[in-house]
């Protein structure tokens, strides 16, 4: 079980993130569970970057977003990232976002690693072995 | 049964949609939906302005989308939209986007219609009964 | 001198374009001026697909956008492009944004090509001579 | 003169923000300055959220960027926004992006006060004397 203690991804919301109706639009919700999928593997000790170097990435298969409670400008929201299953060739990433503990929105992320290059899907346990270790620890622990 | 023949919304892809992967970001996908959404308000004769100009939008509940073939720079995409479900509250609507015939994604998103000001739900078949019936008459003949 | 009349792009503005001011944020018109450039290669006959494919891009050194009149969801613009000024090595792009004849901004993009690998400044003149003709041409003629 | 000691804006690229060429999309630096602005009133201690609550907003008049290195995904920048010029009803903002001390681009913002509901310029002097004596302190000083 990994000793790491995760952090919630936490950010302000920007102007340009809100559409006329005066709340966030929601599009952008998609886009920060990809900022803090990027920060959660740098906080396990292992960033995109090195992921991308390998000539490897992961592609998106699926994205599922329920919208709860609008979000504005300015707001601060918090990010929880879990892995919620992992097999050697899809990955499935839930998300919460809270602004104030009070729950904005939930969302999942279906993934599978691919070659760059080829775009084509590969085993991320026989590609990175380390990093599919690490994402499971994450999985089994919750 | 409306007389009127829903053209799939048409458009191409544009440099700025792209991201480091060399394809379209996962996050435009709903975006297009919208623009989907409105092109097809447009062509029922009820245009989103309309909706607005009463003091009315339609809040976003949730989305879902299933990515199953990249998109890329200058690809013309086409998007067909289904109204998938409509009750006075709620309505859901579904989305195939398709790149010279094929299959690239399928999606959906749910709505409510909310006074603006307030953020109050309400519902669409007192507020704009001439809209209910054109998207119901819409959902009936699928 | 060219045969080919140039339309103006035109364009509808999207819901998403927009912010809490009610009007689009201005980030956008950058982008509108790229889909502008991408479309007036394809008129001209070079597509940018085509400049890609060769391992070279545009890459952008400098923009400029003056703002006069505010645009809003839904409304339709028009985008003519010039070409200000063209050398073997850099090019200068003029935009006028107008609304119903109503001249809403003007803007200026500076490019040079690049070998996309390599990121390495070359000249278009000797890289792709035919397409600085296509641009010197219509430089000239203005 | 201000005691007040202003910090750079940071934040890290996002993914979303890159595209296929591999490096940041050039329109995304017309948000950070955005971004940084806002961050600036934060810390000057008269945030956008004060000002907007009264009704106001500051249009943006025109944007200038000169691009001098590029910037990639996961890449930290730092933003430096001074305040070049103000007089009751303009105002002139200067940014600096720079990468591990590495200037990657300079830029330059043109705002006026506007009246939100009647997008009426109004003098900033007159409506927020407080915040307009604040951004003329940063003038001076620097």
């Amino acid at each position: 079980m990994p000793a790491i203690q995760i952090k919630p991804y936490t950010r302000r919301v920007h102007f340009y993130e809100t559409d006329q109706m005066g709340i966030v639009h929601h599009s952008n919700y998609i886009r920060w569970f990809e900022e803090s999928r990027v920060d959660f593997m740098e906080q396990i000790g292992y960033g995109y970057n090195r992921v991308s170097d390998l000539g490897i990435d992961f592609a998106v298969l699926g994205v599922t977003v329920d919208y709860k409670q609008t979000v504005r400008f300015n707001d601060v929201v918090e990010i929880h990232l879990t892995i919620g299953e992992i097999t050697s060739v899809r990955m499935t990433i839930k998300y919460k976002i809270l602004r104030n503990c009070v729950l904005c929105a939930t969302g999942e992320t279906r993934h599978c690693a691919i070659l760059t290059q080829k775009q084509k899907v590969v085993s991320l346990q026989k590609e990175i072995p380390k990093l599919f270790d690490l994402f499971s620890s994450f999985c089994k622990r919750q």
